[in-house]
């Protein structure tokens, strides 16, 4: 049965790197002391190896050891072979890019379906929806398609952002994206807040952490979906 | 010798549509009575005829006829034969999408080469960029390429917002993303801010309006350019 922790961010504000979500990852992961990760979101540019051993230093403090994909010469066989799997945002472009390059997008969807515990943050989460389309980040690179994992049928915007009522700000809100996206795709849409998390367990998608998320279903008006609820597709 | 406005946005805040523009228009236009509109980027999912509604109302105050060319059978004929061309904002990649689909880029590029006034705002002005990677928009569809007119040598960021010291946000800022294309690309990128517009005649890029702009050089750290200053590449 899949087993998923979607996260909206890796880090909120005022707390250290996957500081918030440390305690849920725990007991997530327990039982799986060895987690790949996946650093080809480069955010910032940063390099894999600067990348993982941020990862690295923060999980050492819940007793599990990360090693990059980038170590290894046969990349899908080291996702078959994993006890867990992390991928960590960053650029989503350049995520999908890579993943459709190295031609893992299939063996790292088969293996989640199969029950291998994976973790994504930010642009880590987005690529478990159906597309990557309510990626928040600039086109950088171009990827040989839009479409992801789907381990779970809708999309994910990271780093939902509500429209701010004193804004002089004429670029498009987060709502308005979303809704122009309906324009022309079927495709339900969850804005995580900061915080947020979804626990997919099998079909199960619950809405995790203390904060409500924003539900956008073509051609109806958003809700808002409380913490602790299953998702109803 | 080519003419072209490419402004941040249509409409600052606490002002109508193009408001700001107008007495700008009224000259940059002047003996040019036919605008050709191209509703293409679809703000909020707007009808092309809509959109070419608000458009006209406003050229209606400095006496310029506006047609959209959705209504011409040939397009690129219409697109030749245009005594002005104005590309509206909305969604990038709606835009560019629909210009490969109806074969128009080509055919864009070498009639504002040729000296048709043009006008773009936002998105419009996106494209007259080598390409329009420097977009704030969702990929809500694939476009067969991200490469666009290159009628200037670098890229726009429009709506560009500086980082809030204050924010408690952690998404990317701007900037951010800015330099993580420059980790792929080595295209040049002018963050213009709400208010600011490029005038280009022929190979001179100036930057107007009230507000400098950011400028941003692969390797280089960010500089303010001040407005009524030539760009130089």
């Amino acid at each position: 049965m899949k087993k998923l922790i979607l996260a909206s961010t890796s880090t909120i504000y005022g707390s250290g790197y996957l500081e918030y979500l440390l305690p849920t990852l725990k007991s997530f992961f327990k039982g799986h002391k060895n987690l790949l990760f996946v650093p080809y979101a480069r955010p910032s540019g940063i390099s894999y190896e600067a990348y993982t051993k941020i990862v690295s230093e923060a999980f050492k403090k819940i007793d599990i050891n990360v090693v990059g994909i980038h170590t290894f010469n046969d990349k899908q066989k080291a996702i078959e072979k994993a006890d867990g799997i992390f991928v960590g945002g960053g650029n989503t472009f350049v995520l999908v890019n890579e993943l459709y390059n190295q031609d893992l997008i299939e063996v790292l969807k088969n293996t989640i379906d199969n029950g291998t515990p994976y973790l994504g943050t930010s642009a880590g989460s987005n690529i478990a929806s159906l597309t990557m389309q309510m990626t928040n980040d600039m086109p950088i690179v171009y990827p040989p398609s839009y479409k992801t994992l789907g381990c779970i049928p809708l999309n994910i915007n990271a780093h939902y952002l509500d429209p701010d009522p004193t804004s002089k700000h004429k670029g498009e809100t987060r709502e308005t994206r979303i809704k122009e996206f309906h324009t022309y795709n079927k495709i339900p849409v969850i804005g995580l807040r900061e915080g947020s998390w979804l626990q997919v367990d099998g079909n199960e998608v619950v809405l995790k952490g203390g904060l409500t998320a924003r539900w956008f279903v073509k051609d109806k008006e958003p809700i808002e979906i409380e913490t602790n609820h299953p998702i109803v597709i």
